[in-house]
């Protein structure tokens, strides 16, 4: 039987998504649980990964087991053998053929900014950068929609660097700012890539003008400052 | 020269604040902060310990030193090698005598709690018990403003329990129930074994005459589960 589960994780004290030898890891926690759970040796499989400190409130993953056990036994059981910073929202039973990553139809992250200082209770949850206008920043990012060769705004370790982004929305509240990114997929880094440059165009440093030219040139120009992970959040995985 | 500093931080990932040779300790790290801006060795005094996994927006705490640095040197210098976990609003000149802890006239904590159950991001900050009769709990509170014998409500190692509790006030919001604590100062574990008891009271395991008894009786009576610490923070110290 396969499940897929909706898992939302504070990043903050762990080294990634992916299950790694000697670090603090979200698969390597969840794995864990379903271990304990199930006594047997259950690898997941997500939607993707998200990097150090970067969080989720909708990620998902399937795995597969034949065991007896209720959707809701699941849930109950591995919640509780999970530390509180990783919840398991939702599990269901899918098709054997569903994939959590090979089925992914699009996918919406959220990043955070605070217009205030940060404190020492929201420094993990959000980027805050003086004197940023969000203004600017709402205009440029309407660049990056559409289907583009992000070469520049990726490590060189990925291969297929063009992508579409559906939509970028700036969201303004009394005292923080949400850009919501809607896209097929988004590369390593491609986010917070985009939000650096963004940043520099908030602060005067870049224009538009620089933006489209960095897309258009299809080649690797010089991007800005990748943007801390705290304030990014994968949100939602759609199939 | 002494300085009064006000200092908040997020306790979630810290072994109190009392300094511990083997734990990371919030006065460890302060006190490491100091160490690497001074090059001195010095200790620092607070208005009072707080526990593992507390948090605090207004504790207090003083040092000497005479070198000529000035307070907003000291402020920016110690949160640019504080964690940011752990910040410094306020610093100032005070005289000689001034004294953190014997000078401290009272002090106001808060007790947190979520009206939902708690997320990844959430866990940290507040505690949530299912179907708490959170009116119940307002009016069981009032037992315990004015002067009392608080042996039950501390470990045995407290030697004087009498305390005075100025007031207890519980704010109600959408989603979240703050009670706010104000008193001439706390015994070891007092506010969060108030809580307990409140919470029996609030899913009907105790009513306002065992409370009266419990303080009544000045002897060591059993009380109840001392209160989750992720939903206490210090608030303010008063001089």
């Amino acid at each position: 039987m396969r499940y897929k589960v909706v898992v939302s994780y504070d990043g903050s004290n762990y080294y990634g998504f992916q299950r790694q030898r000697n670090e603090k890891t979200i698969q390597g926690e969840i794995e864990k649980a379903i271990r304990r759970m199930s006594r047997f040796d259950i690898g997941i499989h997500a939607s993707g990964r998200t990097d150090k400190g970067v969080h989720a409130k909708g990620q998902v993953f399937h795995f597969d087991c034949d065991l007896p056990i209720t959707v809701d036994k699941w849930q109950e059981g591995l919640n509780k053998r999970l530390p509180l910073d990783i919840r398991i929202d939702k599990i269901k039973l899918v098709k054997d053929d569903f994939h959590a990553r090979f089925d992914a139809k699009s996918k919406i992250y959220h990043y955070w900014f605070s217009k205030n200082e940060l404190t020492a209770f929201n420094q993990n949850y959000f980027n805050y950068i003086k004197n940023l206008d969000f203004k600017i920043m709402e205009d440029c990012a309407k660049v990056f929609i559409g289907t583009h060769d992000f070469v520049s705004f990726t490590p060189k370790t990925e291969k297929e660097t063009i992508k579409t982004i559906y939509n970028i929305q700036m969201k303004e509240y009394k005292d923080k700012v949400c850009f919501v990114f809607h896209g097929e997929g988004f590369l390593k880094y491609m986010i917070r890539s985009i939000i650096g440059n963004l940043i520099d165009c908030g602060l005067y440093k870049k224009n538009k003008n620089d933006l489209i030219n960095m897309l258009s040139e299809n080649r690797r120009t010089e991007s800005s400052r990748t943007a801390e992970a705290s304030g990014l959040y994968l949100y939602k995985v759609n199939y």
